[in-house]
Formats: C-alpha cells, sequence, structure tokens
C-alpha cells in the first residue's frame, strides 16, 4: 500500500436517523428525527462492492441506480475529486420509499461519503444545503443530519435556513408503516394549485401551535394543532390508514395521527402518560377491524442527528 | 352606604398592555405584548363617569361609543347580572386604531370590569376567549392577557387554544406610529380569497422559522423569516410606512420590519447589539429622505401580560 493510498484510505462509519416530515400542518417546512438508523461502514477498496442486511437489503445491496453511490460520485465529480472506489457494508432500519425519510439519509450518505474520501472541508451548513437542493426540500435533510425537531426552508438562493429545536418533555411515536410504497412526486401531484385565506391561515395558526407544544412540552395542544388543509386531506385517498388512524384521536393514549412525509405511512403521537403497549394493541385492533394492514414500529424523536465516525 | 353596596364596592385597577399582532408571516395566528399600557382605575359610582389622559384622550374620555363600556355592559346583561355603575379614571399609553391593539385591550378591559363588579368567576381562557369572539381573532386578546409572544386559533367551537412562549434574549423593538388611523375592515378587504401553494407554504415555513427564532434567541434568522406573503404585500399600498422602513433590513442594525396588526404602523425589529438610539435617529432620517412621517416609539416586548389588582 503507497502512503497516497493509504493516507486516503481511513474507514468512515455513518449513522444516519430516519425522519418525519410534514407534521400535519407543517408542511414543507418541519421534521422530526426518529431513533431508527440506516448504518454504513465504508472503506476504500479496488471496487465497489456492498453487503447489504436489514430492511430493503435488497434496494441497498444493488450497485446500479443506488442513491448513496450515485450521490457520491456526482458530489465528487461536481467538486473535481477522483472517484475513490468503496467497499460498503450496510445496516438498513428506515423503511424505503414510506415517508420515512430514506431519500434524505442516502443522499446525506452519499455526500458525507464524497466530503469525507474526496478530504472537501464542508460545513453543516454546505452539507444540509447540498442534501436539501437533491431533495427538493430542506426538511428531512435537516431533520436527519441534526436530529430533534427542525424547521427548515430554501431561500432564493436555495441557502437552507435551518433551526433545530429540541423537545420539552416525553413524545413517544408509532410509526403505521403499510406494504406497499409510494412515490413523493404521486402524492404531490393530487395537491391543488390554490388555496383559500382560511385553508392559508388555519395551517400558519397549527403550524406555529404545533411548534410551540413541542418546545413548551404542551402534549394537550396536539390533538388541535394536527389539523392540516393543505396536504392530507387530498392525500388521504393514496393513504387509506390516515383517515382510519385519525379516527383515534383522543382515544386509546392517542394525541393524533399525521402523514410521516408525503405517505403512505402515518406518524401517530403518543400520550406519554398511556402505555405504549396498550397504544400498540388498541392501534393493531382498530387496523384488523377496518380490515387495513400495517406494521407498527414503536419510536422516538432522537436528539442527535447525523454520526459521522472516522477510523 | 348599605352593605350590599359596599360588599361590591371595591376598587378595581387594572393594567393592560399593547399588542402587535401577524409579525410578519404568521397572520391571525400569532402576537407580542409591549411595554405601553392603558391603565384604567374603577369604583362603583351613583352614574358612569370618566377622566382620562394620556394618548387619544377624547376617544378614552366618551360616555357614548366607549368600547370599554359597551363591552363592560354587554358582558354583564349577558350574564344577567345588574349594570353597576362606575367612575373610571383612564391613563391610555396605546395608540388608538393605528393597529398597536388598543380594541383588544379595550375589550378586555370591560370584560375584567364585568367579571369584577359583576363577580363572575371566570378563568382566564374564559377571559381570552370573550374578547377573541368579541375581536373575531384571538391573537390580540391572548397577547394582551397573557405577555410575551403568543400563538392563538379559534377552534369549531369559538374556544381559544393559546400558548405564551417567553423570547429567549433580548428582542429590542422600534414602533412607527402614523398620525393617521386605519380601519382593520379596510385593510382587510384589500386581500385576496385565493393564494397559490407557494405563497401558503412560505408563510407556514417564515412563521415556524420567526417562533423558532424568538425561542431559541436567534435574531439571526428573523430577517429570513419576516417574509411574508398573505397580507403585507397587499396591504402596502394602505400603509407606505412598510415598504419604505422594510428597506432598511440588514441595514443600521434593523433586523426587519413587519406591519403591526392590519397596520398602519410598523414593528420594527432591532439587533440586540445594535445602540437603540443611532436604530432611532437612522430610521427618523431614513423616513424624512422619504418624505414620509412617523412617530417613533422605542419599545420591548413585555412577559407579562394584563396586572388586575383588587383593593
Amino acid at each position: 500500500m503507497s502512503s497516497r493510498h493509504k493516507s486516503s484510505a481511513t474507514r468512515l462509519r455513518l449513522a444516519l436517523p430516519a425522519t418525519s416530515a410534514n407534521l400535519g400542518p407543517a408542511f414543507d417546512a418541519a421534521a422530526l428525527a426518529m431513533n431508527f438508523y440506516i448504518r454504513i461502514d465504508a472503506r476504500p477498496a479496488e471496487a465497489f462492492s456492498i453487503a447489504a442486511s436489514g430492511r430493503d437489503s435488497e434496494i441497498c445491496g444493488r450497485l446500479e441506480n443506488n442513491l448513496i453511490l450515485n450521490t457520491y460520485s456526482e458530489v465528487l465529480a461536481a467538486a473535481g475529486r477522483p472517484l475513490v472506489p468503496l467497499r460498503l457494508r450496510i445496516a438498513n432500519g428506515i423503511p424505503i420509499g414510506k415517508g420515512c425519510g430514506s431519500s434524505a439519509a442516502a443522499r446525506l450518505a452519499g455526500i458525507a461519503l464524497a466530503v469525507h474520501f474526496g478530504r472537501l472541508r464542508w460545513t453543516d451548513a454546505q452539507v444540509i444545503g447540498q442534501a436539501s437542493r437533491r431533495e427538493q426540500h430542506p426538511d428531512n435533510a435537516s431533520a436527519c443530519w441534526l436530529g430533534g425537531l427542525t424547521v427548515a426552508r430554501m431561500s432564493a438562493k436555495a441557502k437552507a435556513q435551518v433551526v433545530s429545536v429540541h423537545p420539552k418533555g416525553k413524545w413517544p411515536l408509532l410509526l403505521a408503516v403499510p406494504a406497499r410504497s409510494l412515490p413523493t412526486e404521486k402524492a404531490r401531484r393530487v395537491l391543488p394549485a390554490q388555496y383559500s385565506r382560511a385553508d392559508a391561515v388555519t395551517n400558519i395558526q397549527n403550524s406555529m401551535l404545533l411548534l410551540a407544544a413541542f418546545t413548551e412540552g404542551r402534549p394537550d395542544l396536539l390533538s388541535a394543532a394536527l389539523e392540516d388543509r393543505i396536504h392530507q386531506p387530498y392525500r388521504a385517498a393514496l393513504c387509506p390508514l390516515l383517515p382510519c388512524l385519525q379516527k383515534l384521536k383522543g382515544k386509546d393514549g392517542i394525541l393524533g395521527a399525521a402523514l410521516s412525509g408525503a405517505g403512505p405511512s402515518v406518524l401517530i403521537f403518543v400520550d406519554p402518560r398511556a402505555s405504549a403497549q396498550k397504544v400498540g394493541r388498541a392501534v393493531a385492533a382498530h387496523l384488523l377491524r377496518n380490515q387495513l394492514a400495517a406494521e407498527l414500529l414503536p419510536a422516538a424523536i432522537t436528539l442527535r442527528g447525523a454520526r459521522v465516525t472516522r477510523s
């Protein structure tokens, strides 16, 4: 091994959390990071290879059309750096194509690999900005990289303005993930072009009330604050889990439910005083009665975003 | 003096702060309380009388068509309580009809007087709800009664959901008040009925970013967060101070400017690191150059809302 090869041969380990964007009224504006992850171990090699385990391992493991590797190559090429072939080990815990932030995590992974193996000196803001432009919205990427609950917007110059907020108190979650995925583009096509002033104002009020509920530790406000008139009413037909689970609001220890990202998964906010097990059983029974199927994943907001370990 | 008369003869003193609603993107959703007040000293008397001093004393002092007394009488009548005539001393520091929350303060004063002299046992929520219904929006009334920065919405059942948030750090303000008043109804008529999705989303993002800037103590985010597409662009023609003062954004220690309520006053957010005097001089010079006149009132967010003293 030449010294030049050796100097670039450091290993990189990444753990990137799943994220849930939109949170009811906060459409294209906010997201939170959840405590399940895609973990990647990368070393320079003679040629690209991937050993994938965990969820959707056939998608994670392919070398063609792989979002992590494509992003990695594109960022290196744009920066004028040589493409360092990698041997990747991927252990994935994020459902792919289900509105749980898998594409933001994959793009951030590709960018982090390019920054490391291409020796780019990028700030967090640059990493988030690059991922946000590729995602065409900054919410998942911000929450994935920074953790907690993030509020984000892109400015005119395609720069992302981002704040990460630590929710006060406990906010237990239950994620309902159906078997079939839903492309974001399809979920976006059903949205109207125009909204009434009343609908716009309702979402402004509720997204602020939602943020205040988290920062002030007021789960009692969440049921009211989750009302959305911008995207969920139009996506309910594509995501039958949503109207079904919204009916549980205020019952069985459930504060409310929101589409996770563009769906089809649904994020359920659980009363911190309720038994998570009982809530899980109540949700499962309700789905069964309504002849709907979903995997139920208990989750929590993680305050830590992406973990990057060089060794 | 009979004992019955005496028992209801306790004096009530009130101090209610000015408030500024809308805060750029947070249209009909948020407001903050400022450190100038209407102060009222009320005692039961043989007949109604008012001695008014301070701002707009001719409006405050009239017995006909007085918003405080009308509200007082209506609330007592609705509650089936006798009308106790009052001798009022009013010292007013809130400009009337200028978007500084004078009507919310007057209605809350009338309600507080009715609660006291009519011996109603109302909670804060009932007081705010009553004032909000009369105002037809809950933002000024919430901030006036609770202080700080409030986020509020009316629910379907005309109940107000309200959170008061303590901004982190210092947020010096400068209020520019023109000579002529502007009726809220006139300012509302110029608003469109429909908005594009992009405009609605921009306001959702910015109103959340604005709230996070206050709760996280991030004045650096305020300039971007103040961008509004729901009301200010349409009201600029009615409120020429706004486009004029918005040009100072990022200059001379000014973070940004927003219409105060429905205008015509403009709330200027001052960089906490800047000299308030220098900022005041820069704003005055800028107005003079643009041939616009306004009274400039230095202000701060007050964390204390209405003060009610029984004696």
